[in-house]
């Protein structure tokens, strides 16, 4: 088959589609013929050479896919051969042939066409999990998402609005935070004009945000405390700003805040599978309804990886950048 | 009345048994006639001056007492003058009568005696709150309790292994680790000679503590991260090593792990009651069947307060130091 590889860590130009070794489905696998694959900002950091695929995973980038199921590995049960299905992945999404474990397959939601669905699994399970599951966002509250415009942030917005929350949003341009307001957004802040502990308090009777889901890290580490309503819930999801910063937890124990960071890809697949059935029992149907959709910036073939990149590394796409295999 | 009142901030000599005005119970409080308090570490802050009371409460010490009901404020329901309670307190705990919302009381566990009373509202909403509510330590868990042979340490031990959890103090002696044993303890750290890092992960097959409750703050942060399992809870209530200390966000990200801090003392009134309500549906039949008790290392004369300060500044005492009004 057919992958993108990398001759060595590097810019995006190191991405070739070239031959690779078929991958062979293993015990409670699913050998899945690629459909389509999306890029994820760990991807960028995987090809520099940053982020090493967790042991056993496919050394070729690509942390979801969608496809149809091309065999069974042993024990498997409950998928077909040719059924449309889309996946978590711990690596090798980019692609013509990837194996899964079975827990980590979705099917497609109705509605959704099979390469758009590439570009669900990531930020369905990334947001599903930390927004509701472990911060328990509920109706009412309010929640903060920086990076409103990327593929995490227009899916985080959809889910808050969905669980009836107000949501503010941080971007970085007047007409990325229009779009951002498209999808639903209460809470516009452009972070190069204005401090969001300002405006999100402004907006909020001084309330502040009740969830705050961060992709900063430390540099927004003091600022996220500060803007944290009572019982506020900081969930770190990135380090774009670093991942070591001073914590005040006088200022904390005052408001009973709490800081939770957490990572998808090195998770058990036990945990993983946990998480992909909450996100099919719940999340799924809000998308079959329309209520939260796919948000697609641009599809390119999988030839073109680097441009994809360059894409995500330059700041410019609202949502998703998907790669389309077949 | 009589009240321990401070002639200035500063030491154990500054506390002074003299008149005080009584206490008004007003809308929604009832007036206590004070059996007991009890000495929690936060007392000893207010008496240097560095703690402040908060708006509208007492400006007398004391944040716990047992005693009989005097009179009802207005709207008050559900108590009767004369019914034995003990109450958590925002402050007013050191005098003859305090006043306290009606949520705040609790009535006296059957089995335990008015004077020992007075030692169980701190420690009961302070462990039930973080632990349980907060922390959601389940069966099977491991959980952590820095400074075991303290008030808050001795009830901690107790709820954890009510729980279902295996238990594992630090303590500053054998004699006091010896002492936490009997309360159920089963994995003894003197932290004057041990890591806890090394000794916790030892003694359960390198899982860690899903939950550690902390009083050192900034000192222990980042040991207190290392010795976190996957999806461990940090929760600090005390800093007395410190407010401010370096996160390590790769760290918890790795693990999933949270850090948490919280005050009691600070809340508003509906949220020391929904604590209260909890406790005393939950936490009192523990205790009135045994399986939980009231640890008090010694009852001295309300006169004598400055001595209770002294001996909890020297670190001595096992479990709480009781004051006894009348």
């Amino acid at each position: 088959m057919h992958a993108i590889t990398m001759r060595e860590p590097g810019g995006p130009d190191v991405l070739e589609w070239s031959e690779h070794d078929e991958p062979e489905p293993g015990p409670g696998q699913v050998l899945i013929d690629v459909a389509a694959s999306a890029v994820n900002r760990a991807d960028l950091l995987q090809r520099k050479g940053v982020y090493p695929p967790p042991p056993g995973a496919s050394d070729v980038i690509g942390l979801e896919c969608s496809g149809t199921v091309a065999a069974l590995g042993e024990g498997v049960t409950g998928w077909e051969v040719g059924e449309p299905v889309c996946a978590l992945l711990a690596g090798g999404g980019y692609a013509e042939r990837v194996a899964a474990p079975a827990a980590q397959l979705m099917p497609v939601p109705s509605g959704v066409d099979l390469v758009t669905a590439a570009s669900l699994p990531e930020v369905a399970c990334t947001v599903w999990s930390n927004v509701v599951m472990t911060a328990r966002l509920s109706v009412g509250e309010v929640l903060l998402v920086h990076g409103g415009a990327g593929g995490v942030g227009t899916h985080a917005i959809q889910v808050g609005k969905a669980v009836g929350a107000m949501v503010a949003v941080t971007a970085g341009s007047g007409d990325r935070l229009a779009r951002c307001a498209e999808l639903g957004a209460d809470v516009l802040v452009n972070y190069r004009e204005q401090d969001f502990v300002a405006e999100v308090r402004a907006a909020t009777g001084d309330r502040g945000a009740d969830v705050v889901l961060d992709n900063m890290g430390a540099a927004y580490l003091d600022r996220n405390l500060a803007v944290l309503a009572r019982h506020g819930r900081l969930v770190v999801i990135g380090m774009q700003g670093g991942g070591k910063g001073e914590l005040d937890l006088r200022a904390m124990l005052g408001k009973c805040a709490s800081v939770t960071a957490t990572g998808l890809r090195y998770r058990p697949v036990a945990e993983k599978g946990v998480i992909v059935a909450e996100v099919v029992e719940h999340l799924w149907p809000l998308i079959e309804t329309g209520e939260v959709r796919p948000v697609v910036h641009e599809v390119l073939p999988i030839q073109q990886a680097a441009d994809a990149h360059r894409l995500l590394e330059e700041g410019a796409p609202f949502g998703k950048v998907v790669l389309k295999v077949r």
